[in-house]
């Protein structure tokens, strides 16, 4: 039976508050961030990928990086933060960030449309980043964006995701996260690109899976990579978020549907489902506008008029 | 690999003009439904389930069902139709219907609320319908609603589904379709059915999945049930539908969700995603409402201020 190959535990790193909140138009307060934070941690979650240090000019959501990282710091749980450079990792540091991240493409197009430089570039600009991070004692995860299609050139070639992932392994990254920006992949393609990386000794236990729910295919996408040895998923509370750079690019796997799923297929996460669905319901009324999670949808507590009974029908 | 054991090719029953319509606020116009069975026909799909010859009291929205009909008939594919009872078959009979279908549930407290009978006196109530269909030539298909949870008793027993589903068998119903008819169940449920069938001499050739994407869950478990052995899905054009007697029941799996999984998995449907989206979209304008397809959704033609270019970014 294909479902015995699950593990027994997964780790979810949420990316709500930072490439969910990124992607919302609303300008968001930093105390209803930090209040993010904290609920998400009290939730169970034990990463929260907080905010970017990217530049204010870049993405204006997250402008407020050094003021929230501060408020919450002292949480429990595990605290990445995005660096897009030398000058971020800086102010990463000097803030007291434990973990960081960057953030490359595996192909050109999506490099030049986000980064404004090659692939070849993005990676020299992230090496001093990683080395300095890893010589803090510092983490550094590995983003590969647009691994299974892209927007301007179409479906990706394996290799070129193989090539990427191991240039950032060879920089120092530990844990690389796979994303399918665009939201397009399938199965077959996750059990493909995997094989490969572990074909070139990227095995699965330093590998996250990064799913949008653009075409509805996250959840199957994702119990695909858990099936062939993944175990640490990324997800975003009440499916906040996508890429503003990527045609299409909406929705991250909502953690709520995710969490659906692994409760019942009776697979850890420290997680309570319940808390987290209040939290992104309590952070949709801030945004206003509901949550694209089916999950929070559901829990949410019916109104008479949705449920009548049987004997009104 | 766990995808090596995918069909080469599956059948879509598209329920969208019966489980779909019958569960829209709106009255949609005769001549709108048979266009849009039309339109389903045209773009491959061969098995279309057109209304119910259920009573008007209980179910309006299908009130039109023998005006219907005949509207269609003619079309080159299979046009089963839901028949309540006797007095259902008759009507259909005599409009020349070819395939028809009874649904039954395999929970107490559904049967109540859905049919105001017990299981058993449900049945009963099919035996004779089941038993003058095939006796005309004409196949039944058994729906069974609630097999992996139910509002009012929580997870069903796996054995309540096999005694519903052998009883179906027995009467003469050739094709079996599993219903989650409240959107709960997650993978390793489905796979536990689908094995206790099997055991019971119930196997996957004579079966399909009815998912609903209530909790985000209906793809993740159609994948399941096709790496085991089934190759009948049903699915819903644009996401259409659910069951209005059911507390939070919305939103059959969308047919255009499952096709963008299909066409990159490789299995063969026959079915035109671009078409079927284009018809999802013109119903969708007719009632007023946007698809909760994902893919409906993707496929739109973005408009240019949702798709700034990274200049302007």
């Amino acid at each position: 039976m294909a479902l015995d190959t699950l593990p027994a535990r997964v780790r979810v790193h949420e990316v709500g508050p930072r490439d969910g909140l990124q992607n919302e138009s609303a300008l968001v307060p930093v105390e209803v961030k930090a209040e993010l934070v904290r609920r998400l941690v009290a939730a169970g979650l034990d990463t929260v990928e907080v905010t970017s240090f990217v530049h204010p000019r870049w993405v204006p959501q997250l402008a407020d990086a050094a003021e929230l990282f501060p408020l919450v710091r002292e949480l429990p749980a595990r605290l990445p933060v995005l660096v897009p450079n030398e000058r971020g990792l800086d102010r990463a540091l000097e803030l007291g960030a434990r973990e960081v991240a960057v953030f490359a493409s595996v192909t050109e197009s999506f490099a030049r449309a986000n980064l404004n430089r090659t692939v070849e570039e993005s990676l020299a600009m992230f090496a001093p980043v990683v080395e300095r991070a890893t010589a803090a004692g510092v983490p550094v995860r590995g983003y590969l964006s647009m691994c299974f299609g892209d927007p301007w050139e179409g479906r990706v070639p394996v290799a070129r995701v193989v090539e990427v992932a191991g240039r950032l392994a060879e920089l120092g990254c530990g844990e690389l996260s796979l994303g399918d920006t665009i939201g397009v992949a399938t199965p077959g393609q996750v059990v493909e690109v995997l094989a490969a990386l572990d074909a070139a000794g990227l095995t699965a236990d330093r590998l996250a899976v990064h799913f949008h729910d653009t075409y509805g295919q996250a959840l199957a996408n994702t119990l695909t990579a858990l099936q062939h040895g993944v175990t640490t998923v990324d997800a975003s509370a009440g499916g906040l978020g996508g890429c503003p750079f990527a045609r299409s690019a909406t929705g991250n796997l909502a953690t709520e549907d995710l969490l659906w799923m692994l409760d019942g297929l009776g697979v850890e996460t420290g997680v309570d489902l319940d808390a987290l669905a209040a939290t992104s319901r309590w952070l949709a009324e801030r945004l206003g506008r509901p949550s694209p999670s089916r999950t929070v949808t559901a829990l949410a507590p019916p109104s008479p008029e949705e449920n009548p009974s049987p004997e009104e029908t």
